[in-house]
């Protein structure tokens, strides 16, 4: 390729003026044929807000004396940064399944829907184009892989909600590699339609993995496409999952999941696209859940650094790392004891998920100071148990299972006393987000960027289009 | 200069890595002698969440269909970005005195104080160094001349607190431009020690305004340094001030101060640095007082303009962008009707401080109800106006000249239910920030720095260290 067509046909030199505006420079840059990405694996921490990065890698750094994965890119200088725009078609506060409908399809849609535009139109998702020019495609997840981050990468869908319909789009799809939680949406009893999804999946040639062991223990060299479920909704919290031997027997981690992934993917010749979500660092941040949120976070990072080291020996993969929205945008703030309040985290052994999961109206008092202790390895007075108890004794019978209706804005500001993490709300929030890029392809990121950009930014990527 | 040399001696070679990462690509970069930057205008939105800048671009979008000049610069692709850790010496939450400081001297301090270090000793402060190499130098801001923030680049002192003792170690340092608040560190009625400051700096041959049309009618040509001080403490909120013509009168807009300034210090052979802060934007997240918040922030994009337009004629400054610390990690936050309450914002009048200034123990329901609708052009219900008359009567006699037992809380939390603008605190947050440069020298910048780092780089961009 002569470097002037380069120039007309790719953002390149605008690259280049990026890191040189106009003071003087005279710079040249060559693309070596063949480097464009045979490879992607874009990886999301769903619903993170900056501290969310921020804290999960002040609490590594603590804990373990290392900082993130994802922080370390940046402090060696490696990857490309950008501030994204997430807002979807009716809203500049979008949900998962616009925001990822908005990479997957390259079209903004209203709040709700997959890759269905207003009038009824639907857009292409990525992994169905990849497919079509022979790379192997495939997603992992800690919600159900049916959800919407997932989902908007893979097929088209009038409601997000629809997560059987999701489960039965993705058999035809025949993608390689699909694996989250999710059972209620594939077995004969939960769904409405009394479909067995795990039969019909492995009857049409899927290897059907339903724990951690099936998964470890299967061939990644096989061709066939793998489908992986291995708990009823959202997989457990990374926390409350290493304090359970039968958790951590059952369920894999999302680096295992990544790993798994990645290897009976590379086998095709001619490349793979993977996604990567840390679904429940949204749900964590939702119940603002401050130890789920972060070992999750934390969790994340360590499939990061799956990829990355894939990456880093492949030299065709461009990593993609970045988030589809913030989402209740926690903070450590000041306070005389910050540094020990937040210290306190290091010692977390349950989520408030758990805490707030076993306490029911029965409890005594002393109960849930105990509860919570257990959890924490820190008590709290009667008078903040009694705002919890109180909560949970005005639920209805069938509210102690509806973590909705849990008291998790009370905990969580019982909490802020002791651990100095406050948060401003329970939803999504329109922050721009971090975005890095990592390998061939990653030269095309510009420093503000509307996530709808980053579907023809992948698919430039590889070449697929000019 | 040679290249090889060049690449040794700067991080330009590590810059280049940055864009291009290992991944076959071939570049060359020169730097053409020279072009060192001659200036450098350091502006700082004081305690700027990431959803401060990315909501002061929603509403500027919205209300006069254009982007932020901040924005603007990534989306036209001429700034190089870093994410900035900045931690104090004994805080993962800095306040803005240990903050300016580490830029300022180069060394992380406590909390509390301005380039002193914990054994007494101090950091001489970088005005202090550009002075020395025959730069005119300045700050101004929005908040007291004598403020944490310009503080930490002109002095070293004890305690923050010290205005009265900053407002005298000024007088000697003969700084080319101060200007901002803070009337009552300089008079004698207001100062312990009786002493007339503005006399003393007129005598030794300051030029000392003390209104806007001083300082709009001030030749800026003249070599003598300038004092402006236009208000007894912090300068008005931008949206207070354009609805009094008297106080638009006396008070200069951040924007025409940065203006003024830099005609008065363009004029020095050798260049100049000028430090521009926000310092209200600061106050406003503190008070959770979204008017406050947003306009401040646009009346510092101004000023960002400003420095823009001057920088894009002159080619040899360096303009450097960014904030000191989070506070408040305020978010525009998921609902239905989302945008429709954010364009709400689009009306108000005075900010919340103008609100709870003007509501006494004997105001009554009915006026705490219009006097809120006048500054937001909706109104709230009774019971809300019940929550704030009664923490109002509930304060003590002096505590309604007080705002910080005011409730701004509780007004920011109503607001919510119409904004869907949430607040995580009333303080500073440990977020990692938004650092951004523009123009010669801006090569030097990493993904991800210290505070700190950043004073090395100032001294490095303008060629007083190698």
């Amino acid at each position: 390729m002569k470097r002037r067509d380069f120039f007309k046909n790719t953002t390149l030199a605008t690259a280049g003026a990026t890191l040189l505006p106009t003071f003087g420079f005279t710079h040249s840059i060559d693309k070596k044929a063949g480097k464009t990405a045979k490879n992607i694996i874009f990886l999301v921490s769903d619903g993170m807000s900056t501290g969310t990065l921020n804290m999960a890698n002040l609490l590594l750094h603590r804990k373990e004396g290392r900082k993130s994965h994802w922080v370390s890119l940046y402090e060696e200088n490696k990857a490309i940064r950008a501030l994204m725009d997430t807002a979807s078609a009716n809203s500049l506060v979008t949900d998962s399944g616009a925001a990822s409908s908005a990479w997957g399809g390259g079209v903004r849609v209203n709040n709700g829907s997959i890759n269905v535009n207003p009038d009824g139109s639907s857009n292409k998702p990525i992994l169905q184009k990849f497919k079509a020019v022979g790379k192997a495609v495939g997603c992992v997840t800690t919600v159900p892989i049916t959800h919407a981050t997932p989902a908007g990468f893979c097929i088209a869908s009038k409601s997000r909600d629809d997560q059987e319909g999701i489960a039965r789009q993705y058999l035809s799809l025949r993608f390689d590699v699909m694996m989250g939680g999710g059972t209620e949406f594939f077995t004969a009893e939960k769904r409405k339609d009394k479909a067995d999804l795990f039969q019909e999946y492995a009857r049409q040639g899927y290897g059907v993995f339903r724990s951690r062991k099936e998964m470890m223990n299967a061939s990644t060299s096989a061709g066939a496409p793998i489908l992986g479920v291995f708990h009823e909704n959202g997989l457990p919290y990374s926390l409350d999952r290493v304090q359970d031997k039968q958790l951590k027997e059952q369920v894999p981690t999302l680096a295992e999941m990544t790993s798994h992934a990645i290897k009976h993917l590379k086998n095709n010749k001619k490349g793979f696209v993977l996604q990567v979500e840390a679904g429940k660092v949204d749900w964590a941040a939702h119940a603002n859940d401050i130890g789920g949120l972060l070992y999750d976070q934390i969790a994340f990072d360590d499939a990061i650094g799956v990829a990355l080291d894939f990456a880093d020996k492949d030299k065709e993969t461009l990593v993609i790392i970045t988030t589809d929205h913030g989402n209740a945008n926690p903070g450590l703030y000041s306070n005389e004891k910050a540094e020990e309040n937040f210290d306190k985290i290091q010692k977390f052994r349950y989520t408030n998920d758990w805490i707030l999961t076993g306490i029911s109206r029965d409890s005594s008092l002393k109960q849930v100071v105990e509860r919570v202790e257990e959890a924490q390895s820190f008590a709290i007075t009667t008078d903040e148990a009694q705002v919890l108890l109180k909560h949970i004794k005005a639920l209805d019978e069938t509210g102690v299972y509806n973590p909705k209706k849990l008291p998790f804005s009370q905990l969580a500001e019982i909490q802020y006393n002791y651990t100095s993490v406050g948060w401003g709300s329970i939803h999504h929030s329109a922050d721009y987000v971090e975005l890095a890029m990592y390998g061939p392809g990653s030269e095309l990121l510009k420093p503000f960027v509307k996530n709808i950009e980053l579907h023809d930014i992948m698919l430039k990527a590889c070449g697929i289009i000019a």
